[in-house]
């Protein structure tokens, strides 16, 4: 299972010159997350690290409360799935019936998504309340957090093709970095991450993500208990509105020596 | 209805320099589609051109063939929903059950996207069988296209927060452009625009998309039998390989005078 993919291509120039190549492009593969052996979602995901995305999504979606919740994750072993897109996951007995069901309306409540069923703001507010913790990085900490983030995306500099997202402490050290063709993918991957080691909620951590930021992923931080997300991009209207309820900090456009601190 | 929204923020300068401004964001807001009342899908989506983002919808997932398959589609008139985030759509009696059906496991498949029930690359092709019209558009007429759609993406110019979708004839006139937060809602909203303008499909068009096309992209743009789709960015793996299957020209990296030929 690759994260990268190399294809042919034709390179074609201003001038006529045109050439025949090849280019490593980012792979894209769906992968389904299944609850006992049915499937409640499929995302379009980069393979690597898909135990973590698995965790990470049914964390920030509210089905699971930590890992102790989940007795056994791991890819489903079929000869007609030879490229390990299946997730299968053996909820803890003591999991609640009105859990397991939330995952039937989970969904990546994102721009390019159909979130039928999606809890509401004011909902959403109800499953996780405002945050109580909250972090107070350095200027010149939050300044330093896109080259480490730069860094470290490997796949990226390869490709062009992916969103990474990292977990920083408030001191600027960087605890965890993944890529994925997702965007939402790479911060359930982070989060998934600390889920599998024991270390959720993650409320002593900096999310940074590489792009925009929307409603989702403010979300995806705010079940986490995340206190301060920073994006290179742009936030949403959602995205503010949701961050400034739940008194989490929200940075923007946070690149060459600069941000905008939107919320907190 | 906005696509921008002006709110305050805090402007921090490495050199310590801290200022209070406002900054105009991107409206995102949930879009919730109804057929006959009942609501089959909702998109995080910036506010404006919605009927066509309803009408593209619909078409771009195989649930209507074309502009008759509407007998009406209009904005609910609600009062709990001040801000017309809902769009119902009355189907003409003629539209088989199967289809309407099809919108319930339509959604949007999208790498940050749960694709429940979701075709297959296989099950795609039945539906949407290989192109059979192509079209041959000039190396310098490609090259132009990125500038022109630059100029004509306003909001992001303001706000820096949006993606584009635009069709430009063969010979690289811009016929319609449209932003939005979510690349597939773009995506939709132009093929929308020309399926209200009862000038379905589009085969005689390309397709230019502002930033990477993904899987979703390239379905989309098969259904609506565009035979060349152009993006500044990347390119996905499935991406590729669904466009190679459907004799699609898939170009990437198209900017500063060159691009990348992946099938075609």
């Amino acid at each position: 299972m690759r994260s990268s993919v190399q294809v042919p291509v034709q390179r074609v120039h201003r001038s006529g010159v045109t050439s025949e190549e090849h280019d490593l492009i980012a792979t894209e593969e769906p992968l389904e997350i299944r609850i006992d052996g049915r499937g409640v979602a499929v995302t379009m995901r980069t393979p690597g690290h898909d135990l973590e995305l698995a965790a990470g999504f049914l964390y920030t979606e509210g089905v699971i409360d930590g890992p102790d919740d989940i007795s056994a994750m791991a890819h489903v072993d079929d000869p007609s799935d030879p490229k390990g897109n299946t997730v299968d996951t053996v909820l803890a007995p003591g999991v609640p019936a009105a859990r397991r069901h939330k995952a039937d309306r989970a969904s990546y409540a994102s721009s390019s998504c159909g979130i039928c069923g999606k809890e509401t703001l004011d909902r959403l507010m109800t499953m996780a309340p405002p945050l109580t913790r909250t972090l107070e990085p350095a200027t010149e900490t939050l300044m330093e957090l896109p080259s480490r983030l730069r860094e470290e995306q490997v796949i990226f500099e390869q490709t062009g093709g992916l969103h990474a997202a990292a977990l920083f402490t408030p001191a600027g050290d960087l605890e965890v970095v993944r890529e994925d063709i997702g965007r939402h993918n790479a911060v359930d991957k982070v989060v998934g991450w600390r889920l599998r080691a024991d270390e959720v909620p993650v409320d002593d951590r900096i999310l940074m993500v590489s792009g925009r930021v929307g409603f989702e992923i403010v979300q995806k931080a705010l079940v986490a208990r995340i206190p301060v997300v920073a994006a290179v991009g742009a936030p949403s209207s959602l995205a503010v509105q949701l961050a400034d309820r739940a008194g989490m900090t929200l940075v923007g456009f946070l690149r060459d020596g600069r941000y905008n601190r939107y919320t907190g």
